[in-house]
């Protein structure tokens, strides 16, 4: 595993308060120090990357996830690649490698882009813009879940049930979170009703990481798998869906965690909202739809062999999408920092304005 | 574990042609024998039960499972009652605990009820009624084959690719199966374009069982996670759900493994047909509609702790419904030992009068 160990591993070694990604100075070895999401919620451990290698790896084995998260990864990378990389030919193919580590989320290239337009600046220009990216993604998961709620609230009445998918906490962005953002949001204004996580196979973020985080913050749920969610909704114990997104399309069609889909289908048949909860910088005008997007489709051993389950023969092939695409009319509104689009209902993009950044904290 | 193991342990103990449940004659310790379900595919394995208590057991924690296959061991559980309960009074306590062993699937309380209406017949007259459901139910998986084979052919052409969900192999009838023994009867015929196993958490019936069926019997096929089914449908890869079904109500509403019903939104998105194949003795006309029945909410340990994932924090709390309802106007056709009925198109049992048995072998 590229990468040390920085924080005594076990459980409850990490504060409340620790920053899922972030930049870590030392004279002459800088590094990006990350919370290891792999190894939660049995160990809490922090990893200090100090090569550009190692932050690919740590994105590609899911060390770092959610497209907030891994997007301030791939930024605070080109920083550290213009610190660490001495040929400037190297330097180039270092933040190719850190675009492409994943395809899915639009954050990734957008940051490694965004940081490696200042890169002639100088190392102290990039870090820069890195920083900035890291400090926009505090401030978007805080204005989310201002616009979070009150959405919620006009929708679902005073004590919404919400179920979740996935991880959509601190852990995915760099602290606060998108969905899960406004769970707890609501949860400190004494208004949720209560929170159904859905384990999120194959790699169960919901099961492992959201539920951590729930509990971290005392808020009461119920785990259920991936197949209940849609039967929940229709047997009325839940009032609205809150997903994050990896993409949002031009044409609102929303690219998440495989299994965000069948949710959808449930809550439209049953007639309850079905939240997207996402900052701008998940938003890609660029792609018309979610058909252009490409889905990553990962291992067959992610599926089979994740943890110390051998469900399956060995050698068995697997259908094992990472995403999955739901349309945008599908989607009651998609709740973003700056503005609150209702796509099922008909709005675009073009028919609501960026509005101010908010703030609950 | 109550039961004795009497087949040799390991991969590869069991021959292709064992039932599921039958009836084990010895003049002394008459027994129901059954592959213990819940050691596949690791260990294949033969449990004999010689008591009541043990029946039902292997009943509870899905030793034997599937509604044709508990039924069959319920009715063979009534005979060996009469077997070894010399008292009458604990004779009618052991058939009750039978009866009520698990709740959804109709087919369980059936086949009780049935051997318990010719008890004062005598014992023989008892085990004589058991061994015809035994052998009824392996001819309705014949006869379902045949009835649909013809309808998939009818519904998707020459080559269909299908997506299951659960086991409804050999494993969950005595031989053969519902939706699986289709899938097998198509394979047989060269006429399979393909076939994607869900693995269906908790439990992973479909993951360990349905692969274990599927490579046991040459038949090429993928593993998806629940959450991937409906994707998998909607970017064109399916060309029909087909499942089995616990209970079918009078309405036609569908009664299924949890997941059924988002496969069922999945496909009916994707204009894809959802065909659902289980034997007369699954369908339940007193029983209105799928509101009606009582779902079984199981632990939460099944969700947790399954195999030897630690997917959540321990003590977590689950919402763990083991099946789910799928509204007949989902259900593009019910397929049985007897007939084919288009819910969908707003047939009604009434609309088809029962046909002939059919056999393929």
């Amino acid at each position: 595993m590229p990468g040390t160990v920085v924080d005594a591993p076990g459980a409850g070694a990490l504060s409340g308060h620790q920053r899922t990604v972030d930049w870590v100075e030392h004279p002459d070895h800088p590094a990006v120090e990350l919370i290891d999401q792999t190894a939660l919620p049995d160990v809490e451990r922090l990893l200090r990357l100090e090569t550009v290698e190692a932050v690919v790896d740590a994105i590609q084995r899911l060390a770092v996830r959610g497209a907030p998260a891994i997007g301030v990864a791939g930024g605070l990378g080109v920083a550290l690649a213009v610190r660490t990389v001495p040929d400037p030919a190297d330097l180039d193919a270092a933040i190719l490698a850190l675009r492409n580590a994943r395809p899915t989320a639009v954050n990734l290239a957008r940051a490694v882009d965004r940081v490696a337009g200042v890169v002639a600046a100088g190392a102290d220009a990039a870090l820069a813009e890195a920083l900035a990216i890291r400090d926009e993604e505090i401030a978007s998961s805080d204005s989310m879940a201002a616009y979070g709620i009150d959405l919620i609230g006009a929708l679902c009445g005073p004590a919404p049930r919400l179920l979740t998918h996935c991880n959509t906490g601190g852990l995915a962005t760099v602290t606060g979170g998108t969905a899960l953002g406004v769970v707890f949001a609501l949860h400190r204004a004494g208004r949720l009703g209560g929170v159904v996580a859905s384990e999120t196979r194959p790699l169960l973020q919901g099961a492992r990481l959201t539920t951590w985080e729930l509990a971290r913050a005392g808020v009461p749920f119920r785990l259920a798998v991936d197949g209940a969610g849609p039967y929940l909704i229709a047997r009325g114990e839940i009032d609205a869906v809150i997903i994050g997104a990896d993409r949002i399309c031009a044409n609102g069609d929303v690219v998440n965690k495989i299994g965000s889909y069948a949710h959808a289908l449930g809550a439209a048949r049953a007639g309850v909202p079905f939240v997207v909860v996402a900052p701008e910088s998940t938003v890609d005008p660029a792609t018309a739809t979610g058909a252009d997007v490409e889905i990553e489709d990962r291992s067959d051993a992610e599926v089979v062999g994740f943890g110390a389950v051998r469900s399956a023969p060995a050698g068995v092939v697997t259908a094992n999408p990472a995403f999955d695409v739901t349309p945008a009319d599908l989607v009651t509104a998609v709740v973003t920092d700056r503005r609150v689009v209702r796509f099922a209902a008909g709005e675009t993009w073009d028919d609501v304005p960026l509005g101010p950044l908010r703030s609950l904290l």
